[in-house]
Formats: C-alpha cells, structure tokens, sequence
C-alpha cells in the first residue's frame, strides 16, 4: 500500500475535561489524536502541544510502524486537564490525523471529532 | 448529474464502543461510513480496515449504485468492537465518505462525525 | 466583503432521527445545512437529497440573502426521517456549508457537526 | 517554529445554545473559535459575525500571541444566544481555527466541533 495523507496536521481545540463520571477507566475524559500509517516505512511523529500562557511543550516522539494505526491519549503525555492547547504533528513520511475528545463530567457521555487540518 | 468528490478516503479514529444501553436496536452503538456516488456509473469501493497490531484486513467490496447514498456499518463487516483501528476506501470513481459514531454505552447516546479526508 | 467558499457542498450522512425526548420544540432531533453567503449578491442555493432506494429529489430552491447567514432544516423540505440520505448543494455565488445533527431520542441530546465536502 | 494555516477562515453553523443545566459555570452551553498561531510574529485577527436578519457585526479584533494557543467564547463577543449565525475570520498571519458547542440544555452535555473551513 503506498502512503496517503499530509506531513504536517494540526489540531486547534484541545481540552482535556478535568473529571469524569463513574468508575469505568473505558468512560474517564480524555482526548486523543489517531494517526494512520499506510505507507511501507515507520513514520516518526513529532507532536508539539501549544498553550495560551507559555512556550510550547514538545516535541514528543510518537512511533507508527508502517501499515498500522496509532492512537494516543494526549493526557498520556503529560498535557494537563483543565488547560486550553493546541496540537501540531510534524511527520516524515504522509499520515492522516483525526482528533476525538470524550467528555463524561456529567452523567452521560459527549463525543466530539474532527480530520484535523492538513498543513502540508 | 456529474461525478463529485475524490477516489481515496481515509478515517483515522474508528472505535465500536463495545456495549450498549436499552434494547433499541437503532440505538446500538455502532460506527458507519457513508458514502455518495453522485456519477452516471456505478461505483466498486474497497475499504480496508487498519489495525494497531496486526495487517490490514479487505479489501471489502461495497457496491455503491449511481445517483445513490449507501450507509455501511463497521460491524457488519467483522470489524470487532473495543479495538482502534483506521479505515480507507478507494473508489473507482468520485465519491464523498464522511464517518459517523453512536455510543450508547451510557444512559443517554454521544455522537460525533466528520468528512472523512480525501486524499486523492 | 468579497466572496468566500466554494459552489459545490456534499454531506454524505443524512438521517434524521426518529423521535425526540420531551416537548420542547428546540430540543426536537432534526438535521440542518447553515449556508453562509459573505458575498455582495444574493445565492440562488440548489439542494439535491439522495436518498438510497430511488432516484434524488430536487432541486430544492434555498434563497440566501447577500451577507447573510442561512440555517435549512432538512425536515423542513420534507425529507423523512429514519432513512438514509445525503445532500448535495449548487450555488450559482461561492457560499460556506456546515451540517448538524441535534438527536434527542434518549434523555439528554446528542450533536455533530463538520464543514461539508467542498467539491469546486 | 514557522507559519502554519489560513488567513480566511469561516464557520457556518454558529448558535449559542439559550439555556444550561446545573450551576457549573464550566459546564453554561457555550461556543467557542480556538485559534493556533505557530509562527514567529503576533497575530491580529479580525472576526466578523454574520446573522440571518441585519448586518454583519465586527471586526471583532482577537490579538493572538506568537506560539500560543488562543481561544474565545463568542458570546463573551457579545454574540446573543438563541440566534442563528456565522461567523468569519481574518488574520494577518497563517493560523488555524477550529469550532466547538457545548450544548447543556438537557441534563448530560453534548459537543460538537470541527476544523473550520480554510477559504485561503
């Protein structure tokens, strides 16, 4: 399969909720940015997390082994909840990036999605 | 009426949410892939489904008529549920795809959707 | 202000649910196009429905006022609800398109919305 | 980090949900553009907001901060709930922005977002 997509995506609208509903880890609020590699190598994914009042954070090295999907919790790489941020992903070789936030403060579930902006 | 649209699709963030509330089969939760074939010719769209773990599964031919909307479930094509995966289609002529979630695993339904990313 | 956007505009998954929780009007499930025409001319806006059964009905003639914003709801030029659909709209002036659906078949109400398909 | 974006961008579906539920001021229905400005230089972007009934109102001047992450509820922009609108984005620099509602009228909350569209 040859490679699809941009080398440059991001992603405006970050926000971590701070807390969740119930106890199932399955259902606790978070946000995640789901990378598709279909080409023949390993994409080395830099991801760059953006804030309103400081420098940005990053990068942080994201592995997606050729002709896999990758999704990653943003919390998981230390971005706080309760923090407006931004995202930009720089890779080597074309990716396709979708962004989904589930928030579950109240008592029943929010989704929200969106292919994240193609720069390049 | 003309051909409209591209020939390559791609969705990054495809998750079933593995489990549901109530009975109501249309509130099951499930995830879908809509695709329109506005063209004179009818359209063989293959969709592969790709995984985190393993090689990508398809293709899985969906026959698309001319002048017509066709809806199709992941579920319905063996995609397990609780597994990210990312899914692509290529067309033989110019269609639109955009992808849908309903989760219902919580008391009230979530939501989200987006045009999927046309990369040809 | 000049004129922005493009003259072609899908979206792929129509379907407006079947029944609404509550009796408040605002809360009913329904899908809308929200069309923006920042332009000095007035658009003369051709919405076609497909559907995934028969032929598409149209057009359907959405007057959309020079520096305007427009909100269609698709229930409103009588497409039914619990079926699959698509949209596809012609302008004869560069417009913006965007689709929402508000589904309030269970307790609490559920959105999605994404910038449609820009096809010219 | 260099430019990245548009310097138009536009949001169709615009409409601040008239009501909440519960007293969490985190939690008011609520709409918001969250704008990314990577690039070395400040940005002033000019935001214009399009009604279906009078005239647009604005410029709105947003100044968003070189390498930040900016985002601004728009009825803090004195945009009035309840009512149909869209909105436009001018900045002198590439940025990128994207649109979200929370919507809680009933009681569990519902989002919706999407990359908005980049007209240049």
């Amino acid at each position: 399969m040859e490679e699809i997509g941009s080398t440059v995506w991001v992603v405006a609208d970050g926000y971590i909720p701070p807390g969740s509903s119930g106890d199932d880890p399955a259902l606790a609020s978070h946000e995640s940015v789901c990378i598709l590699n279909t080409g023949p190598a390993d994409a080395a994914v830099e991801l760059w997390v953006y804030f309103t009042d400081r420098d940005p954070d990053g990068p942080h090295v994201l592995p997606v082994p050729a002709r896999r999907a990758f999704h990653q919790q943003l919390g998981a790489l230390g971005v706080p909840a309760g923090v407006d941020y931004s995202v930009v992903l720089h890779s080597d070789v074309p990716v396709v990036v979708q962004h989904t936030r589930l928030d579950s403060r109240q008592a029943a579930n929010a989704l929200m999605s969106t292919i994240a902006y193609p720069a390049r």
